[in-house]
């Protein structure tokens, strides 16, 4: 049985990720889904330097987001990061952003990460085996 | 007729565009597309400060980006921006990015984006005049 | 007599703060001191929206940094931001950013901000009343 | 005698530049510098890559940037970037932003660079034989 793994982090609006329109602008939550994905990481030892130590990186390859609401400076967001279980050597996570004072969802998206050798930057096209660990780990089989 | 507007620039890759694997960072690649989509407003008379006067302001509410190729700095990209027509008061472009050097195409993606005016953020639901004047200028009906 | 007011904060590098060095680029770092005042601003009372609401805006007109190591992604970084009081009608700062790890220095800076009238823009030569007070309240005469 | 080697590009500001006061964020005049330097080392024969080719990176290590007169959405700005030479293994710029409608200074500033080896980020405490050749040939003694 797959299950979900989450995370959930949250943080100010800096005055400089809002536009000339008082809102954030739409390219800056492209940031705060990397935000989501290395708090994830960090708390499902999933970091970005523990692939690398395993000889690859993991470029974005598609990304997502629809905008439903806007948040201004001095709001806060609630990054919530969900990793999407799959059978290929892809790995999949959504995002739901939501205005922590009033709990309205701002933003959803999603991003698909594909495995590259370090040296070289080939395509993986099974998972590497630590990545396999890991799913167990998690119990995502 | 529909018929489809374009408009094609090309610019260096800046080095701050580039990321610890010396390869543009995703996120940027967004504001290639907010760069596609000034040189198609100045070129074909949709600029942002034109939706401004009329009193409309005009935010993203979807964005799709699809990484097929990676840039590095010293590259050039060719940024192609397309508008294309829809009924609904959106307005919906697609865009191609390729390397200059070998013509290989690197990012595919859209964009929408609506009518809000420009104080209160009310969504128009139906396209203003301006702007179905300049469709009919460009003989997108 | 005049005392220092100081906010430290620490925080992650994030991967898009480096350059394809494997290091922080250098414009990040103006990002790094904005934490640092808009972090002292919520510990004693200077917020941004504060100086706004009593219809001032606060802009950067000097800005000086220093570079002595360099961070990497994967390092946290201790922010100490500091007032440093003055008569005329100006805000300065001065900041430490140190390797949280190591604690050695690896930047320092100041900032010089200016009070303008929220409409118009227009210099105020003198300090704004709520300022004065803030200054009062803190000892700062 | 010693002369100065100048480069002078305009550029358009971009939408993401400006801040919710409207007006040009000052950490982004630290990437118009990075432009002027790109564009000063395309004139000259001195690139970024052209020192990475030869061993070395050059990070800035001090930066200053006083600010004015302020920048809008819809504005250009003409970058006046110019190298000050100076004897020691270091690598002096300064630069003047103007309005390219009004011709009026908008931000002067300055950075210094250091050599550093590409492997192992060791100082260089004298100029590469190859900055030499390069100061030669532009009749900088």
């Amino acid at each position: 049985m797959k299950k979900d793994l989450v995370n959930t982090i949250e943080q100010d609006i800096r005055f400089s990720d809002v536009d000339s329109l008082g809102i954030v602008w739409h390219g800056n939550y492209v940031q705060y889904f990397e935000d989501g994905r290395e708090a994830f990481g960090k708390q499902h030892d999933l970091r970005y330097l523990d692939f690398y130590k395993h000889g690859y990186v993991v470029p974005i390859v598609s990304i997502q987001c629809d905008y439903k609401q806007i948040l201004r400076y001095g709001d806060r967001v609630i990054i919530e990061t969900t990793y999407k279980p799959c059978e290929p050597a892809k790995i999949n996570f959504t995002y739901r952003l939501l205005n922590a004072a009033t709990g309205s969802l701002v933003v959803t998206g999603s991003t698909t990460q594909v495995f590259l050798s370090k040296d070289g930057f080939t395509l993986q096209l099974s998972n590497p085996d630590f990545f396999l660990d890991w799913k167990l780990k998690h119990e995502i089989i």
